[in-house]
């Protein structure tokens, strides 16, 4: 019975990078956190500690910067798949490269006396774009994301008609609220995309859904939110997601003598309920390596 | 030598309570995160365990609920004088308290077929709107405030001029990035003021001021800010800031024979400069016990 | 081109439990954070609203706490396994189940008198061990794990020999500072296994190796550390880590004349090095289904 | 109606220092992190952007490293009187100073075949040791402490005799879970104090008086801790507290027929109570500027 390197991948994680570009006086500025990841014949390093074949994990991190530099930043997809590129290009012992990154979004300021501004930004909203791309030799998978965008609906959401079973306690409700922080990543059928047109695209149809479902489950509201998008987004072959069950729990006055019709709320941190589902065509391969190691989508 | 209770105050902390107006279709949701504290004549729990005089930390928390039902949250001063009336107002033990509120912001959803939706809604953006009013018998203190917004200059802020003493090493620049996150709490003079009105023309300035002034130093900037703030808002005693000065650091890619005029930078973690300051008015009484335990504001 | 439901899983996610055992005068406490999902025939729910199906999140926290009654917890395996069986066994509807727990350490207090306390205990360390149990239908698997056991060594590090290539800048290294923070788990062959026993004999080698190996790169001190668990362990078939590689920079302070012989570090935050591995068997099958959904574990 | 500068510190803040003592081949390391700020006269910055009187807050990193060689770190509490004088002492802008210094703890690990190692270390425990060192002019001020020492007692706490008021419907109980994250500080009367010592008699008597304590109300628990503290160390003038009150919730289970004799609870995290206390000297002068900026301590 032998011991055996398995899978492996190394790299560098978190590299901060802001690009403004200058070329008007109308600044624009790209604010990504990026992870670089690579794969290959590095049985050497772990079996010895031979590093005659590593790309310095530094070098890596000075690789996303000088591509900033040599390429700028047009979207987070194309920048990835440069990144990838890249490393699979350049080196033999690099057979395959995961590139993520997620973006932080800012807005212009908005000034009194002059609109938006050409220089100065406000961070926008808690939401972040995300986007993975993992490379195995010729073959690209690109799967674009947003994390983080908490919505929530005061109501038009239901959930009842479920068996009361062993240990089942839950009242039945015609009127909740329902809240979530909606994580969602999309797999693309091909690496050449309008990303910044889809990405809008996949983000409002996502809004639409959530506020345009009258839900009866978050997994009904889940449904429809994925549905919307494969319909809408023949390039995208799949859409998963992991969406907390934020829950609202009326507050029970009536020891005072005080009604509460659905008013106030108090906001549960822990338990929450969590849905994770994954919306498909049933005529396209799946590619389930492109999902590994990423948290939280089953 | 005797061992005596000094100050002293205890309640419930980080009450998570979410408010609907349903007066009418169109809904009005105000998410906020209540801790209340009481203090007093409350040695006997201290000394001996008795529990006579205790407004029970859930007895406050109950309160929260039941003033958000029977009175609604206008804006978080008027709750938090609210909480803090009944309480002062309603026990003889209870000589004072202190109600610290955090309100989150939300938007509607902006629906691709028909617009703001009335009750659908997406979580805006990282800041938190606070206030702490104190009240000692009959008087009252209101310290409004926002945290975490967060904002950023790619031009338009230098930084020289400053002396080479031991252990300098820093390289004088013209044109840097500026970023930072604003916590700014200014106090009131009054506890009858129009707050939304207020605190909508104080941010505004803020943002003004942030982009609008050319930048020698962050401590120019923040006493701009302050300036601008007291001028405008007579109903403002003194304004208050602690600002990290988020440091983005130009990447160095001439070892590859690239310029990098100002263009690809590196966003820092730690450590962070921190600027804290005070701008106030010279005809006015200080106040520094209602500053008392808010952290990071000299 | 149909649309269609793909994989799906739905729970109740962080269920804080902290279970004392009272048979005798010294307690023993157990603190967990228990995460139940469920998986089967749930297409109705998301399909049409229908929750004729759904066993209630709100139900699934109910039985973490009723088993937790009826059965004790004696290791987070056997109740992650028990929960498991407890929603496959009983509902035809469910087909499978992934239950994953975390576990706090606790210590007794010392105290000056009479040394460790019956009932009084104090948190011990960042560390928190782990599980999952994925069961579907009859097959059931054990993953058990550690997170954040953060290591260090001051010297005992080097880092040289690899390749120059574009970008690179990195100076070669004899003598460095390694710290990680080890997020390691294991695939069990069985669940039929002295969980205790083997989970501290795992983390004692992870310890060894990584103290005793003198490194040449992180991958072969990781390497090392699950070769060294392997080769004590046959219930065990692979096992996995994500270790960061927490840089400490050696602080230049020749500008001020001052040698740093390997004594003053600046210890950051970002970006940090990522090695990810297995070190498996290779006789016996794989089974990355039991991985999915597990965040940075490639 | 003048608008004036009122208080004002600028520094650099998080300075993440790791130092090894390398002077026998047992290498110490201590792990900590630094905010240094100054005050005096700096209001030519804030009011017209000119930095000749600052002392960059690059160039007070760089002080932080090149101290902890030149001298190195024997106590946190040494390090920054030692911060502080050096910049008092030496600028005449300088009236003032407030290092702040974290103090992460570790262990060495101990192995299996040869018991403590030498050079290889592990992270103990989520507590952290505290000081803050504030210096005007001539007059020091130390202020000690710990946060984040997390605690719990299984039984041996009960809390009733609390007033029925109104919104009041909390039970009575006579056995409940306490647990508490105490953060704790205490000052000093003098600047010249064994602080390791010091240190270490404060947190077992700490622990000793928590676990010994039959309580009533945390509060009370309080005032037992700050009490003995008091009682054994003359050089403390003073001790300051803010506490949470845990809370764990017994389950019940009742609906399912299921006893639950205070064995499974539930664990919260919001709302929370809150205890905040100084326990003083009758005899000694108050200092309250010491304790200006330093969040939860009323």
């Amino acid at each position: 019975m032998g011991i055996v390197l398995g899978t492996n991948q190394y790299g560098k994680a978190e590299v901060r990078l802001v690009h403004v570009d200058r070329s008007t006086p109308r600044h624009v500025i790209t604010d990504v956190n990026v992870t670089s990841q690579l794969f290959g014949d590095f049985s050497e390093t772990h079996l010895t500690g031979s590093n005659a074949a590593v790309i310095a994990t530094d070098t890596q991190k000075n690789t996303v910067y000088a591509l900033a530099r040599t390429g700028g930043i047009t979207t987070i997809e194309e920048f990835a798949l440069r990144m990838a590129r890249n490393f699979v290009d350049k080196y033999d012992q690099v057979t395959g490269a995961r590139q993520e990154i997620e973006q932080y979004g800012w807005g212009r300021i908005e000034t009194s006396d002059s609109g938006a501004h050409d220089h100065a930004f406000v961070r926008a909203g808690t939401e972040t774009r995300t986007v993975v791309v993992t490379k195995r030799g010729p073959e690209e998978t690109v799967i674009s994301g947003l994390t983080d965008l908490v919505v929530l609906k005061s109501t038009g959401s239901e959930f009842w008609g479920f068996p009361e079973v062993e240990y089942t306690s839950l009242v039945e409700t015609t009127d909740r609220i329902l809240a979530t922080a909606v994580s969602s990543r999309w797999r693309y059928t091909s690496s050449n995309v309008d990303w910044d047109k889809s990405f809008t695209s996949v983000r409002q149809i996502l809004l639409d859904r959530f506020a345009g479902t009258h839900s009866y489950s978050l997994q009904q509201t889940l449904y429809a939110m994925g549905q919307g998008v494969l319909e809408a987004h023949p390039e995208i072959a799949e859409i998963r997601f992991s969406m907390p069950n934020k829950h609202h729990f009326l507050v029970d006055l009536s020891p005072w003598g005080l009604e509460n019709p659905n008013e106030v709320w108090y906001a549960a941190d822990r338990p929450y309920g969590l849905i994770e589902a994954a919306v498909t065509r049933d005529d396209l391969p799946a590619d389930e390596a492109a999902w590994a190691g990423i948290a939280g989508f089953c």
